[in-house]
């Protein structure tokens, strides 16, 4: 066994916090002596102990002289835990293979620089496109002060998201709906808006039993379950609406008004005016990043997610398609007005699989 | 090497004509003795030898008693060419095996059935879907008097064709495009309508060059082109159109107005009033069958594609989807309205690919 494939493993290993760890990274590590994997460790929830210690533990005296193979830099800073470079250095280990350097200012580099420090032999950059890619979100965050921001959408294959009279329903079937739940769940933030809290009645909430994990990864999601944000402007959303009941929010809007009334509902209300009378949506994404949120799913309608678009602010779009079309009286999938050829946006199409009967394709901005 | 592939070898071969037999089907034929292939042969263009005729030849005497593998019920009839079935009974064949029975009222059982009376064994039915697949457009024809209806369509990922102004392009790339091409070359009719050849000087023509084929078969296929069909109710488009210019064309419209003008020019012109001051389409399609047609490949704008969707005429739709979004304000797939859910029309997606950057999705009737 060669090591990508124990950094294959230990990538498998983090990928178990996918719905759990953050505003942290997910982490795993592979400790392996001679040939024989003696220790293995995912990092499970934000305060908990990271990966190293737990394979650390579980390798125990055969630590001693194996090679740590480690999805994220080890950490050298004391912070809710102590640095798990010094525990490596403690435990002995001879070598520590990592597939990228902790974008965390906070660490970048210092974690290596403390074990070659020690002796120990030090590799970077196995399989680090895969390893970025699972903490892609937490990277933005770390490098530009920015979350990732996905955007859902769920169209015909005409493009369409509603009829025009506002008739609209689930038009997807309950694998993509399960698929929606599951990218909630690996949230740090959910973020609607008001049309469609009002339209819908949406509560934008991560229900266990509609996710289709493993009990265990079912019940570690709900433990940690997305922040729900409403881009509501004019405060148009009543407290009594099912999103609000539904558990507390963050209410981005223009103005402070009636800030009481939501606190005593158990809600935070943010004043984040922008122009032209709407919320100014940078600021947003940008307190949400100080906040520690590494992913924010937008699910909303044309208008928003049209001006998530316009601003140039989404990373990733989530298209499911289902196999139906509503016609051209129905509503656009973006409200996204452009003129002339030159100004369509261009995109690349990084997947599109089958998801039950409709399809799924991941397009990012090209 | 079992049966079902000798199956897949003549079905191989019978592909070799797709571009070439309209309005024969696309058959191939592997004469295998003991388990050596001692003759193989497919179906090039209507009025030459079938593909039995072929692969009896290149087996010679090893044909008597072998087994003879056809995609196609051999036929009975005196056609052009002498009936296949003779022909197997003369080889001295010891056993035929055929994927389908032959769809056309002249032949339908009876060319087995002479096999039969020649003491010849016969099995029917091995890759059946895929036979019927490749001449999904000839079986339609002989088995309810109407061709096969592909309407191609090219989109953007938000469902739009052009911009509002008009301003339209290739929105797809390259590879699509000789996609495209390889479709018009395999239909017996390429359909289109006045506002496409009116907007975009379309000329729908099969251009060698662009096919992405060997030299041999894009040889075959420049020498069997489509028909082009315009449907004109108003006779908008003029004869000195590039359209036109292209070559001999049909016309379908309203009227017969005019019509020596468009013999003189080398066109013909079909009158088939419907409702509404438009074309008859369905009485179209019946013509085209009659005049042997197996594949209508349909390129048209979103009204005359709209209209096909909306009479249920179509069998399978070739969407090509470009990674990009043209905007709320760009143009329509079709112009289909439809008012409540309930209308939506259901469809099943077959098939999603890549086709250089852009997409390919076929989708069919649900």
């Amino acid at each position: 066994m060669n090591h990508p494939l124990y950094m294959a493993r230990a990538l498998e290993l983090a990928r178990r916090g996918l719905y759990s760890t953050h505003p942290n990274p997910r982490v795993g590590c592979v400790v392996v002596a001679g040939d024989t994997v003696v220790g293995e460790g995912w990092h499970v929830r934000a305060g908990e102990p990271h990966a190293e210690v737990h394979a650390l533990r579980q390798a125990g005296e055969r630590a001693r002289g194996a090679t740590a193979y480690v999805t994220l830099e080890p950490c050298s800073h004391h912070g809710r835990t102590p640095p798990c470079a010094e525990a490596l250095v403690a435990a002995g280990v001879g070598r520590v293979v990592a597939a990228m350097q902790d974008p965390n200012p906070q660490v970048s580099g210092r974690g290596l620089a403390r074990l070659r420090q020690a002796g120990i032999e030090v590799e970077v950059g196995v399989l680090e496109a895969e390893a970025r890619e699972l903490n892609a979100g937490f990277v933005k965050r770390m490098e530009r002060g920015l979350p990732l921001v996905r955007v859902k959408l769920a169209m015909s294959l005409d493009g369409r998201t509603a009829m025009a009279s506002g008739e609209s329903q689930w038009i997807t079937g309950a694998p993509a709906r399960a698929a929606v739940q599951r990218l909630r769940a690996r949230s740090s933030v959910v973020l609607t808006g008001a049309d469609t809290v009002l339209a819908d009645g949406a509560r934008l909430t991560v229900r266990g039993e509609e996710l289709g994990l493993a009990p265990e990864q079912a019940a570690l999601a709900l433990q940690r379950p997305p922040l729900r944000v409403l881009v509501d402007g004019g405060l148009r959303v009543p407290l009594d609406a099912p999103f609000f009941q539904a558990g507390p929010a963050l209410v981005a809007s223009c103005a402070a008004e009636r800030e009481a009334a939501y606190r005593t509902a158990g809600h935070e209300l943010l004043a984040l005016p922008g122009e032209a009378g709407r919320v100014d949506l940078p600021a947003l994404l940008a307190e949400l990043a100080a906040r520690g949120a590494n992913e924010v799913l937008v699910e909303a309608g044309p208008r928003l997610a049209g001006a998530f678009a316009r601003l140039g602010l989404v990373d990733e779009y989530r298209i499911f398609v289902a196999p139906k079309f509503l016609g051209s009286t129905a509503r656009p999938l973006l409200e996204l007005p452009l003129e002339r050829m030159a100004e369509a946006r261009a995109l690349k199409i990084r997947d599109i699989r089958a998801v039950g009967e409709d399809w799924q394709i991941v397009a990012v901005p090209a």
